[in-house]
């Protein structure tokens, strides 16, 4: 094979993924060819995703989680919804889903896919789900709440507790979209989790935050019930019924979701996030002293409005810089965006813009 | 990290994965921190799935071919339903789509998903499916048909140009899941490719016979149009619109599919085919010299009669062994399955059976 140069992680400020942790690399490159789809055939790495799966509790303090490793986070989001349906199809015929407008596209996938009406309520002045619109999209065709922690394009943390209980009144299933902000927010002061609220389900990705190689997103379920709707025989298999939406599955990526997780957590993530939150802060200040507006990183992601060409002028210099639904330019502080980048960002910036 | 063992492939006769080839599994190394998903960030990769899909398509003969890398044949048997059903959805009310009894329990999990019915019609007496029994079952609102190119439990290939035919007819996708046999039918006499029939979209996975890392399927179409009903927009990405399953992606996948590919294509192929054919017939002899029913490897796959007390001694002795839904042990002959392998299959069975 001719050697194209793989990723140079470099000048990538746009991506929520990130070059592995090497720990996570090597359990990878080890489990390349497993597949935790087949558990009777591949025992060890089945095993290694029981252990995910309870690391994943622990992050989001679940005593007695339930759940798999995904093939990333639109997989769990799509699951979560397609739960909220198939546990209420008797009793709904036209169901429903709310979410806040920050709601990841994966929703409209999941949408499309699973014929559910997707209601996509504005959000407050501060970028967060509002509580009243929230409420006023839901009836009695509303099979399913979600919340944000974490979002894509401003790093919110949605109302959480809010949200469940307004989730709870409706007799509505209650997902959380900590997809890539699971690994940091047990360092905030932000109430996000299983134990902070009644959630019932929660994407939560180790290829993102959690520094795990890719395909390894996350889904958790407080009950395991709440899966019993989605079994499909598997006549061929050793084992029998499967939940999950693929088949095969990459067990590189389960065992690299082990592997980071008993390196990294918790402080190793804590670390990393306290890095990452001074770095945005800071690169939030020196874009605000240049007179750029910038939207406040409650979370290490920062948003600015830059001119259009200056963005265009920023990526011709090779920055990987993608842009908000409202055309403010967005870098993401993952582990591989460093104080150098940044300034060197700042340079160019001063020198070009 | 401790180290469990990963993988050992040498009692493995239940997989329709394999070992990757050593080109596949240096690429994925390479590519491990990659997404095709975000192909605004990640150029490189996003050319080598190019380059993956136009492989894919002269292997099954399909000159300007579109699709792309899914995580599995589950994912491209989904979106192939998907599609059939987006593009009717104004016109029909209660889609179904008919498929073959031997069809994959993917097509269980699409229906689940999509909301469709599955419309399941018995074999003929070879294990093919009966093209009168799928006649009768396909009716106004018939979105799709599905022809299986290599069936999960007996290898088989159904007739596909008469399905092409039926599907036409009915003005319905015509699907064909070649997911296993797609890199072993080339070498065959069977019609089953998009130059045989009127095929409209086809799975077939690098990551089983193509001998690509995990998690590397595929999905084809004939015509780019197929695709436009499944995009949503990705307002923060690089890129605009996606009309993938999953959002982020294995660019592992992508980069071993294509690495296995320009090694293997074609003659390594026919190779591994030539072997594990004649090893499938031979220990289909043995098995019927011992008195056991066969039933005929039409492709590297052997399904015999034992006994279900034979079948519990084998897998006590380490063997992996897979069972049919009809109860017949099911001996997958990938390209790890050795001669040596089934010779000790053989002489457990004479000294424990």
């Amino acid at each position: 094979m001719q050697r194209p140069e793989p990723q140079e992680f470099a000048r990538v400020l746009s991506s929520m993924c990130t070059e592995p942790h090497p720990a996570a690399r090597a359990a990878a490159e080890r489990f390349l060819a497993t597949n935790p789809g087949d558990p009777g055939t591949y025992g060890t790495v089945a095993d290694l995703e029981r252990e995910a799966v309870d690391l994943l509790g622990e992050v989001t303090r679940l005593p007695d989680p339930t759940g798999y490793v995904t093939s990333g986070g639109t997989e769990a989001n799509i699951q979560a919804i397609r739960i909220a349906r198939n546990r209420t199809r008797d009793a709904v015929d036209r169901p429903n889903v709310v979410v806040p407008d920050h709601a990841h596209f994966s929703f409209s996938k999941a949408a499309d896919l699973l014929s559910v009406e997707l209601r996509r309520a504005p959000l407050d002045e501060d970028y967060r789900a509002d509580l009243d619109a929230m409420a006023a999209l839901v009836d009695a065709d509303t099979v399913g709440v979600v919340g944000v922690a974490g979002s894509t394009e401003y790093g919110r943390v949605d109302p959480i507790p809010d949200l469940a209980a307004l989730a709870e009144e409706a007799d509505a299933l209650f997902h959380v979209d900590a997809a890539w902000g699971g690994f940091a927010l047990p360092f905030t002061e932000y109430a996000w989790d299983f134990a902070d609220a009644a959630v019932d389900t929660m994407t939560i990705d180790p290829h993102k935050l959690g520094q795990a190689a890719i395909p390894a997103g996350g889904l958790l379920a407080r009950s395991s019930a709440l899966f019993d709707t989605l079994a499909v025989d598997t006549p061929y298999l050793e084992s029998t019924g499967q939940v999950t939406l693929t088949g095969t599955r990459s067990g590189a990526g389960v065992a690299s979701a082990v592997a980071a997780m008993r390196e990294l957590w918790a402080d190793g993530y804590r670390t990393e996030y306290e890095r990452a939150q001074a770095l945005a802060e800071w690169f939030a200040d020196e874009l605000r002293e240049r007179g750029y507006d910038v939207v406040d990183p409650t979370l290490p992601l920062v948003a600015a409005a830059l001119p259009e060409a200056t963005i265009g002028t920023l990526r011709e210099a090779g920055w990987r810089l993608s842009k908000t639904g409202s055309g403010e330019a967005r870098v993401v502080v993952m582990p591989h965006v460093t104080r150098g980048a940044l300034t060197s960002v700042l340079a160019d910036l001063d020198r070009l813009g």
